[in-house]
């Protein structure tokens, strides 16, 4: 009896099923579960036999046949996940009811927002929190759609114009922010009054790499919102997409160095030499994927039903596989969305490419809005350890060196642009090197070897809020007033493509004759070399 | 230095990974898993020093920054569902290819050899089989988008035209052949030569049950190949997805029965009134939850990106919830799919209204794929207990009482019908009553206190194989033989659409002076009641 009444508390902690209770005769066993297993089920049994009860089940203290049985554990898994998804989406909808909000206040602010909300609610109620960004859940099934989603939406032309200027600053500004941001914290680190001397220089650069990461989900949603000018809004994305193989390779070197006693010259080349790896390991396994589901595609046309689950899955084969050889899998599963997207649509049905597009978009907004929305919750959820000297030095650094970069490095590149960054568009990339969901599954995946993983899990919720609700709500009113030039994109006519692609096969055919092979040279040849070796294979 | 050894072992046996022995400085670590934790990690170190190593890394025999690592374990759960759902669409494909064998022979059979195969290899290196049958991921990820598709392109019309004939087929059908099939079988035992006196009445009709679910998946797919009369195929889709409640039904009570001394007469009451909830049970909350997604879609208008995701997320939490308290599943999750359809298209976009029916194509077709294709591998993988006598019987059995069900079921519904069932249809739906993985699943969920599980479970097998092959190759031959009316569908022009409702809503007009109501008083009032109330709201 017990058993029972223990079985019932939980029923009723979870707040649900509490109109269960006025049947009287519920008892075990259920489909597809074995009865005999005593652990698992919720099983409801009457708690206390009334004396007065129903006349339909005289004997109901002997076992009588069940009328009405139940077994949350069974379906759980699904069940919480498919509320938690309709509860996003409803959050969603709601947003949009009321569009006056949106205007001013981002989306994933509102979104962090309710997260805190229903974190708060949880915590009260002492709810265990789904552990979704604490865990592997993040990085294999909420990140591939929002990459997914951002890559094979990516305006292709304007990317592969600024590729110079996107893989710049994915690299050397991210390894600017952290060494700059990481040396400075070590600096504060020896003032005895914060307190924090214990932190050591290995665990301050591991940090500080962690909070270099821009997030794509938090700056495009801003961007998009906000509308800046299309270089502007390439570069942006294209360093949120790229940075990620710099961060993984600083991460689980600092993560390795931090637990090593002393640092041996073959350890930084090792690093160099696992960059190189990671950067473009990912980006052969992107175009191998990519390659392999074009050529797919050419075979489904009798099978037009399952044709849009190729993409997803050869996209998603991509991700794992790097995600396997711990490479860059951001940079595989967009490789891959690149090379297949120009293929896949030639060869699939009309039907099958509007849902291939609306599948992505749906799955890439839904994980983004969840995303948001368990930070929220997490932050709430989680055992802090504040230090007040610490946490606003962090802040202080990750702006300024990000500042810093951002300058110093449009200086650098400025000259081999063909349109150079202004100090506006300056502002506009500094201003909008958001923080987010990879920072927070990042620094939640520290070793617990690491002294002060509290206070850098705190430091880093601080930096994420920070960056979304102050920068995030403030970049739309600051572009507006500092007038950073602002889309110009849905204005091409059919007239402006025509010219623009003879533009582009005139100069590649002036390269060809002067010698010189530049980016037009490679994006005039590579894709006909391919398409006349597809059509021959057509014929 | 053990523990290398094994792992590698492992890796080996799996099968792939080969290629990674070459690499000589592979080293634990990985973005997203503690590295400090000690199991779980797919771990490979070199396993012995070479004496003429590369140069590059001169102290391997120290942890050095690792270039190169790997962790299986991490992302094996998701790349293994990627890689069987992939096989299962390369086989689909390949049978499209060669059209000329899927002519002849149904492509579930040909899925089953397939799994035949892969489940025999898999067996001779010894390699788990993937639990998908045996568990409950059967009936929690496979079944629901399987119905769903049924339910959602179900001819509305013809359906509600012979809800009386599928209702009768499927209660009284089922009962008929549980019953029938289990008390011969009881018969059976008590023949001292085939050994199986221990067997008793409870657990033949147990077993009985569960090979008397005919299965929408194997019926509709032969069904959909040779495209029988409309009338038909309706008859026999209607009674697959219905009988789901009384097979739940049966096999829970005899699954209670089968464990219990005696049956008092209360027990007898409780059946018929869980039959009730359990069915009416699942229609109400598929009403519920289909009501509430058509509602919810009248919000969407401005979130057009995660329109579709409500379709799937009602229906599966109309399935889920349905699970939860134990009732008819698959009732809640079509009655959902026939209540929202109709709103549901009205007020999604154009797009949406796409994606919805492709993806719903898409993931029904796959998971039919899967299953058939597990139900080989599944085969070739058990323990098997063969008894001659027994089986045999069973397969004669099921063939004769099925016969003999639809024979006096059709003769006393036919007066009641517009169109009676002739000869040939009775033949078609004695003939058609195919048994597939809701059987194999079913059978699996036995419990272990059942003596003679082993033998059911081959049972089972025999029954399935038995009719998906020899029926489901031989069916479109018969039915060609005999000449069985062929489909009438797709021949409505508007002109016939437009007299259609004319004679609908005159009949129901009749019917209104007359004052008897019957079904087209219904339909012709009940959306008109609903459509109403929803123009009034929009106003």
């Amino acid at each position: 009896m017990d058993l029972c009444t223990m079985d019932l508390r939980i029923t009723r902690q979870r707040g649900f099923l509490l109109f269960i209770f006025t049947c009287s005769s519920l008892l075990h066993g259920s489909r597809g579960e074995i009865p005999s297993k005593p652990t698992g089920g919720v099983t409801i049994l009457p708690p206390i036999k009334p004396d007065n009860g129903p006349q339909a089940f005289p004997d109901a203290e002997k076992e009588n046949m069940p009328v009405f049985t139940m077994n949350y554990s069974r379906i759980q898994i699904p069940f919480e996940i498919t509320l938690w998804v309709l509860l996003a989406s409803f959050a969603k909808i709601g947003f949009h009811v009321y569009k006056k909000i949106t205007v001013w206040v981002p989306e994933s602010c509102l979104l962090i927002t309710i997260g805190l909300i229903v974190g708060g609610i949880m915590h009260s109620v002492h709810e265990e929190p789904p552990a979704v960004l604490r865990s592997n859940v993040f990085f294999l099934y909420m990140l591939p759609p929002i990459v997914l989603d951002s890559a094979y939406f990516m305006p292709t032309r304007p990317f592969f114009e600024n590729i110079g200027t996107v893989l710049w600053f994915a690299v050397v500004g991210t390894l600017w922010n952290s060494i700059g941001i990481g040396m400075s914290l070590y600096a504060i680190c020896q003032i005895e009054a914060f307190g924090v001397q214990d932190i050591n220089l290995q665990e301050n650069l591991l940090f500080a790499t962690i909070i270099s990461a821009v997030d794509p989900v938090a700056v495009l949603s801003v961007f998009e919102d906000v509308s800046v000018n299309e270089q502007l809004y390439i570069v942006v994305f294209g360093e949120c997409l790229f940075n990620d193989a710099v961060t993984v390779v600083l991460y689980n070197m600092f993560n390795f160095v931090a637990e090593m006693p002393v640092v041996e010259p073959v350890d930084v080349f090792l690093g160099v030499a696992r960059f190189f790896v990671v950067g473009f390991g990912g980006m052969g396994f992107g175009i191998l994927f990519g390659f392999t589901a074009a050529f797919t595609t050419r075979f489904t046309s009798r099978v037009r039903e399952i044709e849009p689950l190729f993409i997803f899955m050869y996209s998603y084969l991509a991700y794992l596989v790097a995600e396997l050889f711990s490479i860059s899998s951001i940079m595989a599963i967009v490789t891959c969305a690149l090379t297949m997207k120009y293929y896949v649509e030639e060869n699939v049905s009309q039907r099958s490419c509007t849902t291939i597009r609306h599948v992505v978009k749906m799955l890439g907004s839904i994980a983004e809005t969840l995303i948001f929305f368990f930070l929220g919750v997490v932050t709430i959820t989680t055992d802090h350890e504040w230090n007040w000297g610490y946490i606003l030095f962090t802040l202080l650094f990750a702006f300024v060196w990000r500042g810093l970069g951002v300058l110093v490095l449009t200086q650098i590149i400025n000259p081999f642009r063909t349109i150079p960054f202004n100090f506006k568009d300056q502002f506009g990339l500094a201003y909008g090197g958001l923080r987010g969901a990879i920072s927070f599954a990042l620094v939640f995946t520290l070793p617990d070897s690491i002294g002060r993983k509290q206070l850098f899990v705190t430091a880093t919720i601080a930096v994420i809020l920070f960056t979304v609700f102050l920068q995030g709500i403030s970049i739309r009113p600051l572009i507006e007033f500092i007038n950073v030039r602002r889309t110009n994109r849905n204005l091409d006519t059919i007239n402006v493509e025509i010219h623009c692609r003879i533009m582009d096969h005139t100069i590649a055919g002036i390269e060809d004759l002067c010698g010189q092979w530049s980016h037009f040279y490679w994006k005039d040849n590579v894709p006909v070399v391919i398409a006349s070796y597809h059509d021959a294979q057509r014929k």
